[in-house]
């Protein structure tokens, strides 16, 4: 019998540098908000989305004819066209819109597991569809928590072990960081909500006014889109397997 | 109402240098087997644990007539009086001895903490010493879980979700990671051993020939002794407040 491919989970970006990335599909996860909004730009018809470290960088872009989206401690960042929120996206027209995207930890997480075998975005509002993409793949994944600010956190954890929890049966699980993922999904599943309300971070957001954004970012499957990360920028994987 | 003090967790040593740990008491965990040894060690009366991060510094104290104690990948090395086995310092006569520690992840997460206002390590065997010892304080708290090679692992986090279930009520969950420890721990209450035979680290031990350890390890209170870290070296600090 065929080994199943393993299954890890890095915690936050900051631990991202322990493990080793050539060889797996990092799927980088940052449900409030950065990866959910990826997949509701795309799903709108974004052509790509290239993310960017510095809104200096965001702005060289600009000049290049691109959409501008740059967030920082969660807040739009006056000057650009977007926010980090999904709903700004959800409500704009970018068929075959470029789109160049600086956020405080999504960015910095696919930055750097860029050596890996291949990079996608997930999120609830994808989970299907990334899922399935894993499955047929059926190479080792690394699910990579972007965390907040070098911070564990609870939303993309819950997020992590959900995919492994849905995954199980298929790939060895290969680390404690994953079991411990798969429990808190588990406890939490049917009190998502609950549990979200919890996290530091949504303490931040409700602060500032964003309840429907994370509500909407807990919502599932939402958009069948599959944000894949190649050669600097974000296209849809689906697209590209049907060209 | 005064402001109850913070409680966090670091799950893995790599993630020490994202806290700042200087206004906090740090209670390092390494429940197989670091810390779970020192508290055997002091409860059978050692006066000192000086806790070394090389295999050569440890000889040098064995030259000024300390007892030595070795650990690399899980096993005894050869020349060392004691490896990491809680099973041996159990059965050694240590009244009034000095011992030299050096261990793969437990010693260096200790070093790695020295500039915390406290350093106090905890395990399974010594916990509601440990709970008495912080509630008494009322200081913030940072639980730090050795991990494993910078990895995170299931049974330190399990210990730190112990840790802050029981300190909920008077201390302020101040981070994610410690409200995912604590569903984990709240998830495996009754099946702990279940957890742990999950664990990789687990596998490593057993494939050693090392179950009694781990039982041992997840024993609750046999040692009522509380490891302090002061000038270089482990005291236990329950002695000193009877000074």
């Amino acid at each position: 019998m065929k080994d199943r491919p393993t299954l890890r989970v890095c915690l936050t970006t900051a631990l991202i540098p322990t493990f080793e990335v050539r060889d797996s599909i990092a799927v980088v996860i940052d449900i409030l908000r950065a990866t959910t909004s990826f997949c509701v730009a795309i799903d709108r018809g974004a052509s790509e989305i290239v993310p960017v470290r510095s809104l200096r960088e965001c702005r060289r872009y600009a000049r290049l004819g691109y959409l501008t989206a740059a967030e920082r401690g969660a807040q739009k960042v006056p000057g650009f066209h977007f926010g980090n929120s999904p709903s700004e996206f959800l409500h704009a027209d970018l068929k075959g819109k470029k789109i160049a995207f600086t956020t405080t930890n999504g960015t910095r997480a696919l930055w750097a597991v860029r050596h890996a075998k291949a990079v996608v975005a997930g999120a609830f509002v994808n989970m299907s569809v990334l899922l399935q993409y894993l499955r047929q793949q059926a190479q080792p994944v690394l699910l990579v928590c972007a965390g907040w600010k070098d911070h564990v956190n609870l939303e993309d954890t819950l997020f992590a072990g959900a995919v492994a929890t849905y995954l199980e049966g298929e790939f060895r699980i290969a680390d404690d960081a994953t079991l411990i993922a798969m429990s808190l999904y588990q406890q939490a599943e049917r009190r998502k909500k609950y549990y979200i309300q919890h996290s530091a971070h949504f303490e931040r957001l409700i602060q500032l006014g964003m309840q429907e954004d994370v509500k909407y970012a807990l919502r599932q499957d939402l958009h069948p889109v599959l944000p894949l990360y190649r050669d600097g920028a974000l296209i849809n994987a689906l697209q590209e397997t049907h060209v």
